[in-house]
C-alpha cells in the first residue's frame, strides 16, 4: 500500500530533504508540495539536484486537496505553522517540524518566541517528535511536533544521564557546533559564503537560545525537578553537522553505561566504544547519531559527545521517521542510507 | 536472488563508495572486503562512517574464497590491479576501477603508465565500462574497466558531438575542475586541508593527464580518425564533482540536439533546457551526469558544460551500474539516490 | 607629508580592503569614510576586523568636506558612481572602483549595463586603471577608472601576446575560476555558504559577462583590429582568487617570451619560470598576479594562466597602486605586503 | 640599525609566517633561513607565496654563521629544538617556537612530552613567552619559549580571571575550536582536505592534550595553587583561527572588568563591549586577540570567549612581538598588520 504524501514548505532546505528522502522510500508517494511563495514553479527550479524525480509541481497551500492525502508534512517557519495547521483537516496525519507545537506549555512557547500561541488546543494534542523516547506515543498520534535539531543533539547526549541520575543536575554544560544549514535558505549577511567560510563564532551567547526551551521542558520532566543548563552554540563553516559537546559531573564509566545501555537496541544511535568521540563527517546525510564519551583527567567529570546531520537525523530525517510510525510501517524505512563521506 | 559480493581495495574512496551504495542495494550482499594493508581490521575502523552496516572484516586478497564470490570490485590502483585480477579466477566477474583495462592498445597503456602491461591477454577481453556507450558489451562482459572519472566527464560532454560530426575535431578544449576526493586517500603535501583550502590551480597541464589517454582511444575510435583535444584539469577546494567546460567549434543548436538526443532514454544523463548550466552541487552523491549548452556570442562556437560526482558516476556509480547488467539486474538497482544538498 | 583620504562605499568587500591597505600605508590617513546607508555607524560595527584602527565614523557622502581631501576613493556600485562623481568637486582626484568609466565608448556602457551613461564628459576624461599599461596616464590623471577585477586578470594574462602579435586573435578562450568576494556583500541565494560552499558551477556562460566590454575595448585598441575572446567565469568555493586560463594558439615560448618581456620590471606581476603554472593560495591577500605558461601536446598551442586576488590586485590594491601614482608616492607604497598562506 | 634574523625550521608553516610578517618589518632583515630537509631548495620552491622576497636559500642549520646573526627564530618540532638550540652559541637571542622550553619542571616537560629533558640548564633560563604577562622578563632574556597556540589562546581568556580571584578555580571549562594550520603541514590523513573539509570534531578529550601542561604550569602559578581547567580542543574545518569558549563560575560583571582592567592599554588584545563575543574570521592573519564576555541566564555563570590566529598571535606574530622586546624595539613593530577578511 502505497501512502499519499503532502510536504507544506516544499522550498526550503528541510522540505528539499524530505524529498530527497521520501524519493527512495518504498511506500510512500509525494502527490502535493506546498510553497505559497514559489507556487506555479517545478521542484527542479527551485532544487535542480531533484530535477530527476517525478513530483508535482508547487502549489499554493490552499490548492491542495487534503482528503486524498495520508499525511502531511509540514516544514514552514513557526508561527505561519500554526496557522497553518489549524486550518488542516483535524483528522489529518501531520508531521510538523516547526517549534510551533515543541512546547507544551504555551507561556514558555510566549516566552521564547515572542508571540502568543494561536493554537492551544492543538498545542496540547501535539506529541513531541523525539521519536526514541516518545516511540509508543507517536505511534498513536495525529500531530508530532519535530524537535529542534541542536535540541535533538543536546537529549541524545544527556537525556539518559538525566533520567539514570547518574551526573550533577546542577552543572550540565552544552557547548554546540553547528553547520550553517540548519538556519535555512534565509538571505543574511552572516551566511553568505564569504562572511562564513574560513571563521566561526558563538551565537545566542548566555542562555538565550530558543532550543532551551526544548531542553528545560525535557530535561526537567525526566528529572522531575527543574534542570537548566548551559548552552552555547557555535556556527562552524560547514554546511551540515551538529557535534554537541556535554560536560558533565558524574563517573565517566556509569555515564557510558547508561548511555550504552538507553541505545543499545536502537536502530539510529551508535554509542562508540568507551573513549572514543564522533565526528560530524561520518553521519553527514545519514539519519545516524553517533555519540562518545570520555571520563575527564579531573575525577568525577565526563565529556559526552554526539554527532548527527541537523537536516537528517535533527529535522526531515526524524520527521519521517516518525512518519512510518504513523503510517505503520518500520521505522528505519528508507532511511538506513548510509552517510556520504567523502 | 541475492548476488554475492566481493570488493578488493575497500580501504579507499572508491571502495568505500561502492559499499555505500550497496549497503541499500536490494540484489546483492558484500561477503568479502579485501585490503591488503588494512587485513584483519573491520571497516567501521577504517570509515567509521559504515559502521551500521554488518559486514565481513578486512582480509588479504589471498585469503578470500572466490568460489563462492558471484561479482568482484576491484578498487586498487593501476599495475597493483592487472597483478591481483590476473590471480583470480578466470571465470569471476570482474569490475575493475583501476586503470588497467581501459586502453586497448598496449602500447598506449605504456605510453601513459610509464610500465609494460603484464596482462595483455585480460586488456584484449576486457570491455571499456561507459555504460551508457557500451551497454550491450558490458551485459555480456566478464571484464569491465571502469573509466577514468575525468574521462567519464569529458565524454558524456562531447561523445555524441563527435560522433554526430556537428563539431570541428581539430579545435576541441576541455577545462575541468575536479574535487579533491578524486586523488584518493593519499598522503601528499598539495591535498591537505591547510593548502588546499580556499586555494586552487591548474595541474598537468598542456597535455599530460593519463586520462587523454582514454580520451584519445574513444574519441578517435567513434571518429575514425585521429582526435586529440587540449585538456586542462583544475584542483578545486571541494571533496566531491568535476564539472567540465567544453569550448567546440560547431552550431550550439546542433549540439544541443545531438546531446539531447544522445541522453533522451538515459536514466542518469540530464540535459538540462537550452541555455541553462549545470552546477556540481546539484549532482553531489549521486549517480547523475547534469549537461548544459551554450551558444557563444561568436556565431558557430558552443560551450558544453558537463557535472556528475567523481567517486559515484565517474567511479563506484559507474562500477555499480554495470555490475547491475552484468549479473541482468535492472541497470539502476540500487543508484536512484538523490542527490545530497545542501 | 600626509595625504587625506576619503573612501566612499567603505561598507563594502572593496572599501573594508582599501581601508586593511591604507591602515599601514606611510602617507596617507583616512579622514572621511562615506556609506549613506551605513552613515552614524563606526567601522568596527560593519567590519569587526578593523576594530583595532583610529577611523572615523561612517557618514551620509553629502556630510563630507571634500576640500581638505586630497584624494578620494570611490568604491560604489555602478551608476550611483558617476552621480556621486559627478557632484563632486571638479578638481578632486578620484579613483573610482565601480564599471562606471572603465569604457571609453558611451554605446559600449550601454549596451553591457543597460542604462545610458549620465556623465559622458567625464567619462571622457577618466583613464583606464590597468596601471602596468597606463601607468604615465595615470600619473596624471584627475579620474582613474580601476578595472574589472576578472578584466584585470585575463588582460595580465593575454594582453601582452595580442600586442606582440604572438597568438591568433582569431582563438583565444579564457576560462576564468572566480572566488566569491567578487560578488559582493550583496544578499543573494547563490551566495550563502550553504549553496556555494562543496559547489562550483559556470555563470554568464556565452558571452555575456560585463567585463567583456572591457576585454574588447582594451584587446582590440592593442591590435589595431577588433578582437573578441570567448570568457566563461566559474564561481568556485573559495573567498578570495581568481585564476584565469587561457588558450591560445601561439608558439609557447613566443608566448613565453612577450610575457617575460613585459613584466620584466614589474614589481607585482611575477612570470614563473617556463612551464610552471600558478595557485591562487599564493597571491591571496597580497598585490601579486603570478603568471605560467605550458606548451600543449597540439603544436602551436600554448596555455597560459594568471593569479590574483580579486579584492587586492584585482580591485583595492590595484586602485591603492594608481592613488600611489595620482599623489607622486612610489607605486609599491603600503603595498608589498606579503600573500597570506595557508 | 638593522638586524640579522636567521629563521630554523623556515619550511613549516610558522617558519613561513615568520618571512611574512618579517617582510614588511623596518628594522629586520632576514639573513639565513635553516630547514635541514630542504636545504639548497629557495623559500620560492617551498613556499611559493614569498617568492617576490629577495631572501636567502634554504641551508642546513649547522652551515649557517650565527656570529653574524642578531637573533634566532627556532620554528622546529620539539626535542628537536632544544638539540639545536643547546648547539647554538650561548650569546645568541633566541625566539623558540617550540614545546622545549615552555614547562618549567622538567618532570612536567617528561610527563607532557614522553622523553626526559636534554637542556635542563637552558629549560631553567627561558622566559615563557606569554608577552602581555612577562613582558618585563622578556625585554632581557636570551631565550625565549613561544607558548602553545591553543595556550595562548586559553590563557588570554581566563588567566586574569585566576589573578583577581573573579572565579572559582575548581569550575573551569575551555571548549577550543582550531583551525587546521596548527597542526603544521605533517602528512597525516585527518588533514587532508576530503577528511576534513565538511566535517569537525573533539580530539585529546579528557585532559590529554599536551597544552594543558601550560595551562596547569601558568595558572597554577597566577593563583598560587594547583589549579586544573577541563580543555577540550576541536578540530574545525578552517586554516587559521582558534576560537576558545570558556565556562566560568563568578559574576559576569566582575569577570567582565577583570579583562577590560587587564588589557586596557594592551595594543594587540582586544576586549570587545560587554555581551559581544568575537569570531575568527575578524582578527585572521593579524596578531590581534578578540575577547567577549556574556553572563549566562544562570545566576553566577559567565562565558568568555577568545579569538586569535593560532599562525599570528599565537605563534609567529607573538615570536616576532617578543623578538622586537629582545631587540630593543617597539613591540607593536611590523605588527599591526590589518585582519584579512572576507
Amino acid at each position: 500500500m502505497t501512502h499519499s504524501i503532502a510536504i507544506l514548505g516544499a522550498s526550503g532546505y528541510t522540505g528539499a530533504e524530505l524529498v530527497r528522502l521520501i524519493a527512495t522510500h518504498p511506500t510512500m508517494k509525494i502527490t502535493a508540495l506546498g510553497a505559497n511563495s514559489k507556487a506555479g514553479q517545478s521542484m527542479a527550479q527551485v532544487f535542480p539536484h531533484l530535477r530527476h524525480l517525478d513530483l508535482p509541481d508547487m502549489v499554493k497551500i490552499n490548492e491542495i486537496d487534503f482528503s486524498s492525502i495520508d499525511l502531511c508534512f509540514c516544514a514552514l517557519p513557526h508561527k505561519t505553522s500554526q496557522e497553518v495547521i489549524s486550518a488542516l483537516p483535524k483528522t489529518l496525519k501531520v508531521v510538523d517540524l516547526s517549534a510551533d507545537f515543541r512546547l507544551r506549555d504555551p507561556r514558555a512557547y510566549e516566552k521564547w518566541y515572542g508571540n502568543p500561541h494561536a493554537a492551544i488546543e492543538m498545542q496540547k494534542e501535539a506529541v513531541y517528535g523525539l521519536t526514541e523516547f516518545y516511540r509508543n506515543d507517536i505511534r498513536n498520534a495525529r500531530l508530532v511536533a519535530g524537535t529542534g535539531c541542536n535540541a535533538a543533539t543536546g537529549q541524545f547526549a544527556l537525556r539518559p544521564l538525566i533520567g539514570d541520575s547518574v551526573i550533577d543536575l546542577d552543572n550540565i554544560i552544552l557547548d554546540l557546533k553547528c553547520g550553517v544549514s540548519g538556519a535555512g535558505r534565509s538571505l543574511k549577511e552572516n551566511l553568505l559564503h564569504a562572511e562564513l567560510s574560513e571563521g566561526y563564532h558563538a551565537y545566542a551567547v548566555g542562555g538565550t537560545h530558543r532550543h532551551l526551551g526544548e531542553f528545560d521542558q525535557e530535561f526537567s520532566a525526566v528529572a522531575g525537578r527543574v534542570v537548566q543548563v548551559q548552552f552555547t552554540p557555535h556556527l562552524v563553516p560547514a554546511n551540515r553537522g551538529i557535534l554537541a559537546t556535554g560536560y558533565v559531573h558524574g563517573d565517566a564509566q556509569a555515564v557510558y553505561d547508561s548511555l550504552a545501555n538507553a541505545y543499545a537496541s536502537e536502530p539510529f544511535v551508535e554509542v562508540l566504544p568507551f573513549g572514543e568521540t564522533p565526528s560530524t563527517r561520518h553521519i553527514r546525510g545519514s539519519n545516524f547519531c553517533h555519540i562518545g564519551v570520555v571520563g575527564d583527567r579531573i575525577a568525577g567529570r565526563a565529556i559526552v559527545v554526539a554527532a548527527l546531520d541537523n537536516l537528517t537525523k535533527g529535522s526531515s530525517g526524524q520527521a519521517l521517521q516518525n512518519a512510518n510510525l504513523m503510517l505503520g510501517e518500520d521505522e528505519t524505512m528508507g532511511l538506513m542510507l548510509a552517510p556520504v563521506f567523502p
